[in-house]
């Protein structure tokens, strides 16, 4: 059986436990407390040598990190890729517009503000996270004014990357009321069947 | 014909050049200068609404963005993709960690110093760049400790996208003395058949 290291506030924990979750797939979960160093251990290192989580423990001591490597192998001959050459490397564009210009502005300064609590001390560099993580919101608002979902016009696990820090963007407080296509978008993704939330 | 909009100095617009070229495809290449704020122009937005390059234009009217989206689309049923589905998500891994550890401590310390010229501006912001990018480099050194590539021991874009940047680290300020792995995996790269430089 799989075996999920995360640290379950995370999206990009949380975008793995969905799509196993929606794939119908047992897992075990293990988690690991980031914020008490438990990513850090020598043994949690041997895991990953990057010392991050999730970590996907595909047979016994052997494992994939990086949370969008995970949906992709995960989704790889399912409906949650799509089938065409183009539409894949799009899901790759989208992914890794998820981690360049989304997570580390939105998912760092909800990290920042709910769990280290560290609100004031970083009251300058959230300045910036706030400015680059409206842009990103923009990106994401502007590709949606034709379409439903990021590719193909279908759930894939562009949605699901996107997702796991766009619903909780509030969380780091940013405010999605003037993202109206956006919004509709959460909708339609919390609306596919076994879907589970971040707190789930 | 494949049309590539690039800023030539840039690091992933050589990834992409560089496979491209050792594909043989041929391709068109289209300068846009990032420093002028050509890739923010009404006209490029319409190529990337994200505004930055590389851009493929796979087609006419047809784009594909984000570097390493780039390299997969373009590596998809040729050997610089491994065949297994987990070496594939390894691949990925690496790329994902390239774009989020390394890349924008590494690459955008070499583009604030040789590009913008703001090095004294930046010497704060640098310092901790300096910082996540060796912990980035001790990452790559301690994997390569037991291969000579990053993936199934072969040569694959997950060379290509972590070359890209690491083999001018020196113009960013980071000294690669103390990585010897890196430093013969370097080599191994440049060995390629149909290898070009990035000033090519």
């Amino acid at each position: 059986m799989y075996r999920l290291y995360e640290f379950s506030p995370s999206g990009n924990c949380y975008k793995a436990r969905l799509l196993l979750t929606q794939l119908e797939i047992p897992f075990e979960r293990v988690e690991i407390d980031i914020v008490r160093g438990e990513s850090r251990t020598p043994d949690f290192l041997k895991k990953n040598f990057n010392g991050r989580v999730p970590v996907l423990e595909i047979k016994e001591g052997q494992f994939l990190s990086e949370s969008n490597a995970i949906l992709y192998y995960l989704a790889e001959g399912t409906p949650f890729l799509p089938s065409s050459k183009l539409e894949r490397a799009q899901v790759l564009q989208w992914m890794s517009f998820e981690q360049y210009n989304h997570e580390p502005n939105i998912a760092t300064s909800r990290y920042w503000i709910q769990y280290l609590k560290k609100e004031k001390e970083y009251a300058e560099a959230l300045v910036k996270k706030r400015e680059l993580g409206y842009e990103a919101l923009k990106v994401m608002e502007r590709h949606l004014a034709d379409r439903h979902f990021f590719v193909a016009d279908t759930y894939s696990i562009a949605d699901i990357a996107l997702y796991a820090y766009t619903h909780v963007a509030e969380e780091g407080g940013f405010d999605l009321s003037d993202f109206p296509r956006i919004q509709i978008w959460l909708e339609h993704v919390k609306d596919q069947p076994h879907h589970i939330a971040i707190t789930d």
